[in-house]
């Protein structure tokens, strides 16, 4: 019955010295979000389908992970459904829970489902996997985390500044340096749409806009006309296309265009207040650049929207994005709830810190020392010291069987354990060990004081 | 649209103070592993399901949470399956994989998967959620963590011993101090039953003799009699009744039972050695017993069986256990791989750790300091003193609202935060920090430099 084992596409194992990467990502936002007074939290992997079902378009609906009901879940089902073979109607017949997708919606639940144990403003973190039958692709996956800071309960921009800083803060910590923060606003968007009378076409117009890298000038305004905007709204909008100079130039040429539109303006007075504070404060490593193309999830957000790239040098993209979100809650019943949050995308990090090589050396949770094995009394003796290293901090472990040295040698190696320690009956007696560092292959013999303190550097 | 929300019977959320607890013991847990050389390692959190069928008997394949198929589930299911609605054998049709039920079978699957990338033996530890359709009930979850190390690949007992010793380590580490290590060996019972002449009846023998502590010595001994094993049997085995002593007085009175039996003999010799070295290094705070009433999962067990039980004073049973299964990846089509491995239960010991009231102090991850917010000049002005802060350590957060001072400092009161800071107008031109003790009430203004060391220490 041997079966060739395999997992399913999409999802990965990982390595000792993976996981060690990946520990060191995580510990590292959450290092900055708990300075930043962020309270990280933890929801269940599966919520109820209602929960879910319905928060994220019908794209969304199709991929989120259903789990089927327990038992026999066919009893209760519609006869004619089953036999019209009518998966969609079924679905909800016998399926009740799904997993969880992304960690916001699970977040606006648990808001209101623990309003009054909380105290607002909550600034809570939550660093979990979601799951999406995506079909996969490079970089893609069905199962991967997402670390996630948000704020409910307040609509200062203190906020958007503060997490402009924190974006800051992690990529700088994580020596990746020269990020640029994108941001925008929803209510720029708004705003152009409106002062070229294209309040109703606003997503085909931000959809377009959107592909300016992509297909160029031309290209977006050739969309943009099929779409039913005006040549006239063109030569309004022609500052967007030559948007160019220092963030506060920007802001001014945005503040021209929007000035007859009250909710553009007001758009435009947020940015420059969050732009000009970021200012002054200054940034570590990062850069805040104004990208009016910037729309990700446009009717989700509806005030500041950002998106972080990664330094030009390595060609991956996107590494993290947010915004603010006016009713995040709503949808549970409780309204009135402003929210603004910002989003880690562990996978592509953990691919530019590899293409840019700095990962610390110290990530890795390889033993520091392999005590070989010549047998029962000598084991014995190696692991009352084994246990004192322990103690005091190092990892150490006995090679478990009285195999041949060549072979705990090469165990050792292949490992990437740097020391080996040799204790047989004439070290016993002698009370010495004998210590072989196998990356310069130097072997010395030295008392039970000098190995602790070589160890334990 | 407003719905009521909930979350799915048998899972939970976790508030930051739950959250940060829990950490701290898997803090503690993965420090003790990697001390003694295991190396994580992670799986996807569902599974191929022909994997995880079959692997745990009839009722685990029942507590399996299947995924359902993503698109056009029915489309290729059996016409007659459906009508007759036969839940059984439509679940393999529409549904292909299915959520981890546990940790062991997973690693199992990843050995021989990545045999040729492993050098063995291969000491591995993970820390992931598992899900199970059990009915939930006090203390049992339908997703909960487990915390499992194994090394496989080698069956020397020197392992039995380092995880004894790595039991007591991490209960010592956690405070929890004097459990039990209870020990038994399935080539023990295995022997029993022969002596007895009932090696046909291993299972019932085992599952009465596991009552011992619940039904006494008679409720055995008719269970027994019941089970067809004979009258001269029982007094064979009037020993394990009176089963007193010092460890070495039971494996003597152990041995002269088995002599007759080579494999109970064998078994005997195994404890004996891990017994007495593991009496000769010493443990902290942890009694190793001998329990030959101990079976756990005795289908699965070759050699070593532990179960750790809590301190007495907290009635709380098993918060961990494990032993050697001589065949873990024989299902796979890997043979010859003995392994041995112990499982820390998280939820158990979290609840030991409270009755306890042990948990440290500085578990915690409420924010140090709170500056209250006056206004955008003085949250400017802040805000580039707690950007030092931040990076000297220190969680530091700025209320993101000019909201009245009462409100501000109840805010800070209700999430327990130590310390406020005021800065008005007088204190920026003064350059000093109004400071506030929220736990002593006590107030005084401070310099920059008498603030950053008060808030670091």
């Amino acid at each position: 019955m041997a079966q060739k084992p395999s997992i399913p596409k999409g999802t990965r194992d990982f390595s000792p010295i993976e996981v060690a990467k990946r520990q060191y990502i995580m510990s590292v936002i959450k290092k900055h979000f708990e300075r930043s007074g962020f309270q990280p939290i933890e929801t269940p992997s599966f919520e109820n389908s209602e929960t879910l079902m319905g928060k994220y378009g019908e794209e969304g609906d199709r991929l989120i992970f259903k789990i089927l009901n327990s038992g026999d879940f066919l009893a209760k089902t519609n006869e004619e459904f089953l036999q019209t073979k009518n998966s969609l109607k079924i679905t909800s017949q016998i399926s009740e829970k799904a997993l969880r997708y992304d960690l916001t919606v699970p977040f606006a639940r648990f808001v209101v489902q623990h309003q009054n144990e909380l105290e607002f403003p909550f600034k809570r973190y939550q660093i979990q996997p979601v799951w999406r039958a995506d079909r996969p692709q490079k970089g893609r996956f069905r199962e991967f985390y997402q670390c996630d800071a948000d704020v409910v309960g307040s609509t200062s921009l203190w906020q958007e500044i503060e997490l402009v800083q924190l974006y800051d803060a992690v990529f700088s910590d994580l020596k990746i340096e020269g990020v640029t923060i994108k941001i925008n606003n929803r209510k720029i968007l708004s705003g152009i749409a409106e002062v070229i009378g294209a309040s109703d076409k606003l997503i085909d117009f931000t959809v377009a806009l959107d592909k300016l890298d992509k297909i160029g000038e031309d290209g977006v305004k050739t969309e943009m006309v099929a779409k039913g905007i005006s040549e006239e709204a063109l030569v309004k909008i022609q500052p967007l296309f030559n948007f160019n100079g220092s963030l506060t130039e920007k802001l001014n040429q945005l503040r021209e265009l929007l000035a007859s539109s009250v909710e553009g303006t007001k758009g435009v007075d947020e940015l420059t207040f969050i732009c000009e504070t970021v200012e002054e404060l200054g940034l570590k490593s990062a850069t805040l650049n104004l990208d009016v193309t910037l729309a990700r999830g446009l009717n989700y957000y509806t005030g500041a929207i950002f998106e972080v790239t990664a330094p030009e040098t390595v060609k991956l993209g996107s590494i993290g994005g947010g915004g603010r979100y006016d009713d995040l809650t709503g949808i549970f019943g409780l309204k009135n709830m402003s929210g603004v949050g910002i989003s880690f995308g562990l996978d592509r990090i953990y691919l530019v810190i590899e293409e840019l090589n700095v990962f610390p050396e110290t990530v890795s949770n390889v033993t520091d020392v392999l005590f070989l094995n010549f047998g029962d009394n000598e084991a014995k003796y190696c692991l009352k010291v084994i246990r004192d290293l322990r103690e005091a901090g190092v990892n150490a472990e006995l090679y478990p069987d009285k195999a041949k040295m060549a072979k705990q040698f090469q165990f050792a190696e292949k490992k990437g354990i740097k020391y080996a320690v040799i204790v047989g009956e004439t070290e016993m007696q002698q009370n010495i060990f004998g210590l072989k560092n196998l990356n310069s292959g130097e072997q010395q013999n030295v008392t039970l004081q000098e190995l602790q303190q070589i160890l334990m550097k």
